[in-house]
């Protein structure tokens, strides 16, 4: 890359978001290529900024600047102008953390209480240092400090920190990215930091320790908090190239102490990685991960086809809960409020699928997203067969795809996920197939979402899920669900319903209707939740 | 399964080797189903002992009885009698290990130096418990021991244990599955056992933690050994269903300690599971894994085809050695003494295939088993495109199936391996595509085992293996090597060969001669090393 491909800080960015891969509730760039969410905060006025790691003049990784949106619900994003720029095309301005600065700790906002922080990598030939800049407007135009770097380490691999205010001080955690060590720095001002801790050589390596975060998140069913490190690794992950994984633990302020040695991996996809959390929500832990893996992320025909490349993952609200069995305390993550994005009418819907039943939907027409929500109760697993399964397929009706998945009950329970019959594109790192094992009772739900070019599914209450991408031909526009062999007094609710899309700009929504065209791609269309029911 | 179909230890049980799936120099038991490598052992007297779970009446899994063979060089394998039997359809024998007890500390060897003891749970409807029986005849038949349980708990999840001498005590660790628990026990004369210390919840969890190892091992380039904890999980592995991990630590004789929280996966395919090491080799670690899956071993084509179900990985010595990069120490696994099974002649070669060469190998009218092994130095990493790399094509003349792998050199130096082109079998579980990261400097090297349903690939001299098994409609009988986009100075030596079969009944020579059928199945044939180069 030449500097030419560098773009100053305040470019406006516009995007077409009609295009048959582009997902129309999830964030997608407007044009160019993204990877890992950055900085992501909640800001005083109650307007959620997520920053990104762009590459603005390809559809390729490269030439990193901070792309940046904003949204009130987490899915209707206006798209702002580049937030950070690279000054030159040696140093690189690669993942980081954005705060709040309230109590004007930094000395930077003597006449404000909403002043921003944002904290990252810069990352030159020789070195990476953690960089900071200020922000008078919330954090739509940044000033690079004069003072940077306000950390350095003398490493050629030390990236990715991510900041939060703990009781009286800033705290810092930071990747030595080849070393395996996560770093925990202290400060109490964001410009003079101390090494505090490290945590290392825990759960899987791969070759990379990347994006750490740090985070306090509620303990479901009960009025305790606990803490969480997660981590992502790349390449080398089980499924080949990268995934996030975590580690359930406590921190006291310069030390973080995991409750056991396990390895947690957060979802069974190869779609999920650098997951990070916004800051500000307090104990509400929002996270939003990038959706894609660095195996193919610069390969996809998004790029080519429509000149973008990468999606995020929907938002996610998480707590932690006790697994099924001895698991210990497990990540649990779901769909952020997506209730108001579902159409008020179910395309198709059984308030008893039975034992062996089938239901049918047609999605097509709308805006190419949907979802298939299932919850079963009275499940027996004894004496159930091999077969006994709650399975669907989600299929395009104009050509011979499909992606398959559900659950097998009996015996060992798994839920597996085929994107196999995808046609449209193919690599040798696309692997079709994945699965997680359950420990299932009486009881089980599993919702799916699909978007285009993505599919989510979550299950056990957001105990498990996975993110997988596909780019199909066209369109998936049946979707078949079907139960068999399960016991004779099971009972499923199982309900289809379009999503409404949420991009001004060539969006379209659940009834097909476009909501037309704007000269910018960046109006914000407002939103009304349906229901009060929580995803 | 009623009683009916268990069978008594001492039944002898032939089968034929010559099947379209079946393998030439692995393992696979002569009927019905095989699952974990239990009690292996290298007797007083040169021979190493194999024992298995088994079901001699079915191809899927139940009826656990122990089955037995015996090889002298870890590949020529003559099938013994039944060894272990239940009593009863209530309780069956499952996984554990064998010793060797010269000094007679059990006092049941007053006239001998050569006795035998299986340590093996015993798996009843409330409890598994641990049992032993005592051979006078080398480990061929055995006696249970009256005084069983040597080892109860109270806990239906106890079990596979793995007992070793250590300077003056036994020690056996074995898992509270469902606890994430391996506790470790130490007895004076193997019938008495006191409970030592836990080593608990490290690594992936899965949902069950089975067949634990402690063994002590080399460390390569040094004269150090170390200690590593090997452990199995199902389900629940990233893959799906089964998978291997290790921990290498220190041992005092009773407390086992990791050297970090990492969680080290053993194989990056899908079918290598439960592995045990050699009791009686020393230093030199040799193990053998089950090379199949929990999510499909009872699905596979082998049983309606050919009566037969699952395979056993090659033998693989073993050692630690620290991993590329910082990665720590990292387990390293070959396969044993391979190169007496080689052609003594390549069927295809070159001492420069170059920066852009293909090399092709008829591999047809053999035994159906063959291997391909690359060497490379002078590689130069720096400049190289994405699509550098060193690929092979395993195919079929008669159908169009293939399995495809290899390295793509250039960024996150990738090896994969792709069986989605078999079309003969597939199921949702049948997951196409694996990976890995591998930190390159100037040299690969990687090796490509193909034996009619089962592949097995080593790279970086072993530091990563990768099993996987497969059913295709014709046997592979192409190989296809190619460089691309590679430095100019690269010296790449490849060659394809032949390996000759080891079963005397119907094994089909590396020249495509077969030795005949023996009306037994059991005898074994000499193999004479060709050559002294170890694979």
């Amino acid at each position: 890359m030449t500097s030419s491909s560098l773009l100053p800080a305040g470019t406006a960015i516009s995007g077409d978001y009609s295009g048959h891969y582009r997902p129309q509730l999830h964030f997608s760039p407007p044009q160019g290529f993204m990877n890992d969410p950055n900085g992501m905060f909640l800001d005083a006025e109650g307007t959620y900024h997520l920053y990104y790691q762009y590459n603005p003049s390809a559809t390729i990784a490269g030439n990193q600047h901070w792309g940046h949106a904003t949204s009130t619900d987490l899915y209707t994003w206006e798209n702002q102008p580049i937030a950070l720029a690279p000054d030159n095309s040696t140093a690189y301005i690669f993942s980081g953390s954005a705060v709040t600065d309230p109590n004007n700790t930094s000395g930077f906002f003597p006449n404000q209480t909403n002043g921003v922080v944002a904290i990252y990598t810069l990352a030159g030939p020789q070195q990476q240092v953690q960089d900071i800049a200020y922000s008078y407007d919330n954090g739509y135009t940044f000033t690079k400090y004069a003072g940077n770097p306000v950390l350095s380490a003398g490493s050629a691999q030390f990236r990715d920190p991510k900041v939060f205010w703990y009781e009286d001080h800033w705290v810092m955690v930071v990747a030595f990215s080849q070393e395996f060590v996560l770093a925990i720095y202290t400060s109490p001002n964001l410009t003079s930091w101390s090494h505090a801790s490290n945590f290392s050589y825990h759960g899987l390596l791969g070759t990379q320790y990347e994006c750490p975060n740090l985070v306090e998140m509620q303990v479901y069913g009960s009025n305790e908090t606990m803490w969480l490190m997660y981590l992502s690794i790349n390449p080398g992950a089980p499924l080949g190239g990268s995934i996030g994984e975590y580690f359930p633990g406590s921190f006291n302020g310069t030390h973080f102490t995991a409750v056991d040695a396990a390895a947690r991996i957060a979802d069974w996809g190869k779609d999920n990685y650098a997951s990070q959390f916004f800051y500000g929500t307090g104990t509400e832990a929002i996270s939003i991960a990038w959706a894609s893996n660095w195996q193919y992320c610069n390969l996809v025909p998004t790029g080519p086809a429509e000149g973008w490349q990468s999606t995020m993952s929907l938002p996610r609200t998480n707590y932690l809960r006790q697994g099924a069995r001895n698991q210990g305390y497990t990540l649990v993550s779901l769909p952020y409020d997506l209730a108001r994005l579902r159409s008020s009418e179910s395309t198709a819907s059984t308030t008893n699928l039975g034992a062996n039943g089938t239901l049918f939907a047609d999605v097509s027409g709308g805006s190419g997203a949907f979802m298939l929500d299932v919850n079963v109760t009275g499940l027996n697993l004894t004496g159930l067969s091999n077969t006994a399964s709650i399975n669907f397929t989600i299929s395009s009706s104009g050509s011979r795809e499909s992606i398959t998945g559900g659950i097998f009950v009996a015996g060992d329970s798994t839920m597996w996920l085929d994107r196999g019959g995808i046609s449209g594109w193919d690599n040798v790192y696309n692997t079709n197939r994945f699965s997680t094992a359950l420990v299932l009772n009486n009881t089980l739900d599993f919702q799916v979402v699909v978007d285009r070019s993505i599919i989510e599914v979550f299950a056990l209450e957001g105990e498990r899920s996975a993110t997988a991408v596909y780019y199909s031909e066209a369109l998936l526009d049946t979707v078949v669900l079907r139960s068999g062999n399960l016991n004779s007094g099971v009972s499923i609710n199982a309900q289809v319903r379009m999503l409404n899309g949420t991009w001004g700009s060539g969006a379209i929504q659940a009834n097909g209707t476009s909501v037309g065209q704007n000269s910018t791609g960046m109006v914000r269309r407002e939103l009304v939740a349906e229901e009060s029911w929580k995803f």
